[in-house]
């Protein structure tokens, strides 16, 4: 299998709906524009939807984990062990994501890609093994050209299985000691920033952490260089197996039509990576939320992307793109339940 | 019955309580101060609600609707009339603070103070008339002292119903043409600040229309301003039913005890004579959302607010907090749900 579905083309939103959906905003009992984001976030999933009276009650959430070679560099606050350990957490649903998809009623996938310590086959864990850990992409690329291919195929799976249950919106989270490293290398390498201003604290760095992990960045952004050009050799060359997931899944549901929700940093970084390699994804991505992490705003700007919630969230796992799940799912209730002026009986402007 | 128990102690929170809180976010499974305000609102909460595992799960949202006589200087885009049909509207259903009521399973009470155009007895709606409209404060208070008391204590009566039910949350919701006419001139006379920086587009006036609003908002608190060292004065003179009703349940909810999450621009105003009058109830407050209304960013400034949401809204009804009650209870479900790291056996910091 090669990697030409990548540029297969995505689906179009609807513009019907999308019309159908701004003449009911118009004639709802509110003054037009009251509830602000709420009623552009029900236009757009009725135009991703392709129905005037979007809904957001099926959610698939599919955190993608593996671990990193850059963590050899001691970039992260924590050990690598913790990747692996965490697998076990989502398993036992005991992690933020766990505990946020159970109050959402979403369907948590977990995928396992890879990691050091290895916690083995967990029920309720898709394995999806590529490997132990990318290599440390400070003299070589993180990912060979098969580990790429199936990482990405990894993401678009999820998502081909989330489609044909008839989700309604798709979250995409990761888990990996060392993925901000990864991510912000990346981001540099897409968005020609310095590794300086993108390089944040990640789990928790102090300014000397965070001074050594800019550094090893831009070694890395340095020595791979030559190959920016081209976002998905920048994506092997700098990103991870569950950043390339990510990447492969937001492009996969532009294709089936599903709506994504983007979480944070690394997530938003490979949500650039899947629309340099493929633009047209662009339309079916929205974004909830502004992370604490250095880079974001960065990364957010080069979408153009407003995300809906600004609260420091800087966990990863898709858990701002859940705490986001509700807004959307009241923009919803909202747009189908208001009454109009008419059936009201309600005056209009005088 | 006096005003005197406007000045009655409020609750204090539990600092034993907040301490637990704290010292519980502190093992979960997540690198320490990932989840931002979440955890900050899951302490806060825990401190309100003397336990350290607290829930929002029982939320009142009471909506009081009154006219005004200042909407006789046309100081709106809509008719007058429209106040007693979103009475109507609340009732059946239609209005967006009921959708959001019925998405959270809320309880929504209705409260109806008076209306120039009146719907009637209607069934779910709580009739606490006390006049058609107040009284048009260009040239005369907005209350007489009767009505002041009668306002202040209906707020307090929907909150004491809702402490006695085992509510674990209190929203205070407004509806009254032309009350961001009202809410701005008791703002400027609350914070000294300029008419027309504080003037806003309400339910949407055009230039010219916001220019003609603060030339009155001018004139009214020229009018009023020898009293305007008195908050509870300054409530009666430039305030209105729906006002003054919200600033009582306010102070009656930090006596008996139960969080407040504050709507936009009327109900923070309605906050600020409320913290003015008794500043020991400013500890129960939450705040929910920076509205697209001019004013709302100079009063939560001066009720040091940083609110969780900045979404646009300006519709007032209490929608504002509702859309924001998921991420408290999505704190209060982390706080309670996550593992911790000993439970998961997750490593710690390196």
């Amino acid at each position: 299998m090669s990697l030409e579905w990548l540029q297969q083309p995505t689906r179009s939103p609807d513009a019907a709906a999308r019309d159908a959906a701004l003449a009911r905003q118009a004639i709802l009992t509110k003054p037009p524009g009251a509830l602000g984001e709420l009623e552009s976030l029900a236009v757009t999933l009725a135009a991703l939807q392709a129905t005037p009276c979007p809904a957001v009650q099926h959610v698939q959430i599919s955190v993608f984990a593996a671990d990193h070679g850059i963590a050899s560099a001691g970039v992260s606050a924590f050990p690598q062990a913790v990747t692996g350990e965490m697998v076990r957490n989502f398993a036992n649903g005991g992690a933020a994501i766990s505990v946020l998809a159970r109050e959402l009623g979403a369907t948590l996938e977990v995928v396992h890609l890879g990691t050091v310590n290895d916690p083995g086959v967990l029920p309720g864990v898709r394995r999806d093994w590529i490997a132990a850990a990318s290599t440390n992409f400070l003299h070589a690329p993180a990912l060979d050209d098969e580990q790429l291919r199936r990482s990405l195929q990894s993401g678009r799976d999820s998502v081909t299985t989330a489609a044909c249950a008839g989700m309604q919106l798709f979250v995409g989270g990761e888990m990996g000691i060392a993925n901000t490293t990864a991510a912000t290398a990346l981001a540099c390498a897409l968005i020609d920033a310095s590794p300086l201003e993108l390089t944040g604290a990640g789990t928790g760095l102090d300014a000397a952490g965070i001074r050594h992990k800019a550094d090893i960045v831009t070694q890395a952004v340095a020595y791979h260089r030559a190959f920016a050009i081209d976002p998905l050799e920048s994506l092997r060359r700098l990103g991870g197996f569950e950043i390339a997931a990510l990447a492969g899944a937001y492009i996969a549901a532009a294709q089936h039509g599903v709506a994504v929700l983007v979480d944070g940093f690394i997530a938003s970084v490979a949500a650039l990576a899947a629309v340099r390699i493929n633009p047209s994804c662009r339309d079916w991505l929205l974004f909830s939320h502004r992370s604490a992490e250095a880079g974001h705003a960065r990364v957010l700007d080069a979408l153009d992307a407003r995300p809906l919630l600004n609260l420091g969230l800087r966990l990863g796992e898709g858990s701002g793109a859940a705490v986001a799940v509700p807004l959307l799912r009241m923009a919803c209730a909202l747009h189908a339940g208001m009454a109009t002026f008419a059936e009201a009986q309600v005056s209009g402007k005088s």
